[in-house]
């Protein structure tokens, strides 16, 4: 016993305890919903609220004097059974209702809510009550808020795969006590976070959304998640609306440090960040060159629908998002196969998007350049800069760490799937489309068919690589590792 | 002009020339066979080699009065285009026989030859005059003889992705003049390879094998590239033929150091070295598991053979090698993708072998390893050692520099070939076969298809891929930097 090192589980459980409160209190948000459509399942919203906030309350309340000591190991083990657990009583509402009957399922679904990923077991979304549809999109947009903080205040702090380089500029942000910075970073960003949802609803509203489904899809868009109330996702709805996402997905692939900059009128600070402006840049210039070989390729005449269609995809696919307007399968196979190689990048750190990261590509890049560089030059000292600072050779080295593990564990999860029954191209795609928490990936998991098909311990497998995903692999899986549990 | 740097192109062609001159000795090795298996075409090799040696003498003699400065410029630019120049003049032979008509398909044959890859376009291998079948087998032997001083001598030298490191051991070698230390590593081992290449020989007549084939099949193994003189590679050879390759495989796969080493019976130095050992350990425990898993699947009732099978495949792709006794994309899915995945293992560091390497997978390992314990113990000096010396975090950032450029070289190279018309899995495959200097790979490339299909403009890309591979990525793409060019 003495071997173990001593970890402080009652504040773990009363922060889960006081995070599942929250969740509950979520969970009745949709109740207006469950009645103005009343279906015969019309309280189990009320009732899934009710077990949730009452189980928080008790956890809450029987862990009260906890000791507020919160090291390392606290803070990685919170992160990890937060999702866990938010998502396995986030199960309840589908479970009662009927609308996912199966556990696995409902655990899938639900994972992929919070970790913004999208990707669905649902084969006919319309047929769900509207409030249980409600409670899946509120479920991205908590896990949203989530990473906001997670990756802003807490990630930096823990300093995984370079965060701390490139997240740690918020104004005001000191290294002093954790719980007053997070609360600090969390009410700013939040707000914005809030703000940027209302806007988004405004403009679904106002070209003829209705209420329900603005809401649906802008929690959906701010979290960069990527479920939709409709089964053919957003590709039925008007190119206003189409163009309406493609700015609000971009905006929630941006790093959430910068808006605030951006409130504050600091647009210059905004323009500056090189992670920003290779994001918007190589975005833009994606979009026109899949433009042209689209157009090349004939395959439509209407050449402002070939433009959206492209921009839809590649800002979906890029910011980890996920809402499909265009069956990419059915493009020239080499321009998916682009698509396919965009969902490596994933969206900029701070934001919602989960991936690899704009940031820690351009390191990467950077390193390499630089290596070339010191073959003619061994002596020289050739320093790697991002944003205009140094960047030390520990954070170099973190960065590609993080990259090496994140295709590690690409190629582990593709065999895995293929060896539990998937074929090649869908293996590939149902591994990097949840790794990225993008949603929809290649070949059977493609923007118009769903993760129904999976067997269930592919289900469960496929949720474990959401949730690496999106707590940046080291977070999770330094819980299993021996020196971990060893003082 | 002042602003570029000064090249001594002088000794660069006179080393071309100097290289072309033995090139062209080495195509007068198969006249023998050219006469006895004497078709109409029976001079080929003559010309070829009279054509290739008074070039290499005019280019030697008129360059005869050249400085020997060589720096490192003049390394990189010498290794790089050795691997073209005689891969061009190599095509001669397959030109004026005509057993390959057109230069694309000719060059993609000797390149795959010199690389040691393995990756054919010949359809129908059997009706190829055996003089031209025998040339091809020696460009391999040839190939591999350049690989093992490039390996052991030239590139630690040039330090290419942690290459001092893996194989800076050999006994003797000590860093002053460039020219004496190639000339003893290369006696010295390519007596091994000799002496090796012959015991393979005898082994393999002894089984039935005639003088011929079995030539041409060992110089394909010690080179771990693959040209078989049989349509359907080794899958018509007896078990005791097949064993005998594996054996021969798994040696060419080894670090050459080694067996200098085992030759002065210090197998303790041996089996202390980290590489062999893993590289060793893996093998048979794949080994184990693919057969267990075939003989689960119920695909053959032949426990031998299903054992032979999996273990031929398992070294001829680790190794690189690229010969096939068995169709492994019949076998299930789950299991050729395992195979697949082996593919970016590579053998071992100063063998014949190419891909990533052993040596480096270890590093990257035990890298991602210490990464966790440092989320723990931030502060905690801890060194990662490889063969029991503490690894420099310089070396370590070589080795993930190597491996990030060759994962970005594989993806790009998988765009470019569906950009080209192929399919997802045949881009794939086609891509790490090549890169990975192995041969088949999967999709349409797979063990019993060829290269034949690939539109040209494939093939030169593939060749280039090839190149890439076999000489460690650097060594190829730092000519095509702006600071190679500048003072």
């Amino acid at each position: 016993m003495s071997l173990l090192p001593k970890i402080n589980w009652k504040i773990i459980f009363q922060i889960l305890g006081f995070l599942l409160i929250i969740e509950g209190f979520f969970m009745f948000l949709g109740i207006p919903f469950s009645l103005y459509y009343c279906g015969n399942r019309c309280f189990s919203l009320l009732y899934s609220g009710l077990i949730t906030t009452v189980s928080g309350f008790a956890i809450w309340f029987s862990t009260r004097k906890a000791s507020q000591q919160i090291g390392k190991r606290e803070g990685y083990i919170i992160v990890s059974t937060t999702w866990i657990v938010i998502s396995v009583f986030g199960t309840i509402p589908y479970l009662i209702s009927g609308a996912i009957p199966n556990i696995t399922d409902a655990f899938f679904e639900t994972m992929s809510g919070f970790t913004t990923t999208g990707a669905s077991i649902l084969t006919d979304i319309e047929s769900v009550p509207k409030g249980i549809l409600f409670w899946r999109s509120v479920t991205h947009w908590i896990g949203g808020m989530g990473i906001i903080v997670l990756s802003v205040a807490i990630l930096p702090l823990l300093g995984i795969g370079g965060m701390q380089l490139f997240v740690a500029e918020m104004p005001g942000i000191t290294p002093d006590k954790l719980h007053p910075r997070i609360t600090y970073t969390a009410k700013r960003l939040w707000f914005i976070y809030v703000l940027l949802t209302l806007a988004q609803t405004g403009f679904l509203m106002f070209g003829g959304m209705d209420l329900f489904d603005s809401l649906c899809h802008s929690f959906a868009t701010m979290a960069t998640g990527g479920f939709s109330t409709q089964n053919a996702s957003v590709a039925n709805y008007s190119p206003y609306i189409q163009y309406v996402i493609i700015v609000f997905m971009i905006l929630a692939g941006t790093n959430f440090t910068l808006h605030y900059f951006a409130l504050h009128g600091k647009f210059r600070a905004v323009w500056r960040n090189e992670e920003y402006r290779n994001y918007i840049l190589f975005t833009f210039v994606f979009t026109i060159v899949i433009t042209i070989l689209l157009v090349i390729e004939g395959n439509t005449g209407d050449i402002e629908k070939t433009f959206r269609d492209a921009m839809f995809q590649i800002v979906s696919i890029v910011t980890t998002t996920g809402f499909v307007s265009s069956d990419y399968l059915l493009w020239p196979s080499h321009i998916w196969i682009f698509l396919f190689l965009l969902m490596f990048i994933g969206g900029s750190a701070g934001s919602t998007g989960g991936g690899i990261k704009v940031a820690r590509q351009i390191i990467l890049i950077k390193s390499s350049a630089l290596e070339f560089k010191k073959m003619i030059h061994p002596r020289a000292v050739i320093p790697l800069r991002f944003n205009g600072k140094t960047v030390s050779p520990e954070i170099i080295h973190l960065v590609m760490s993080f990259f090496l593990l994140y295709l590690m564990t690409f190629f582990f999860g593709t065999f895995i799937m293929t060896f539990l029954g998937l074929d090649f191209e869908s293996a590939v795609g149902a591994t990097i489309a949840t790794l990225g928490n993008i949603g929809p990936g290649i070949g059977d998991v493609g923007p118009v068919e769903n993760y129904a098909w999976i067997p269930p311990s592919g289900k469960w497998f496929l949720s474990f690589l959401m949730l690496l995903g999106r707590l940046e692999l080291f977070t999770v899986l330094i819980i299993f590792t021996p020196t971990f549990w060893r003082k």
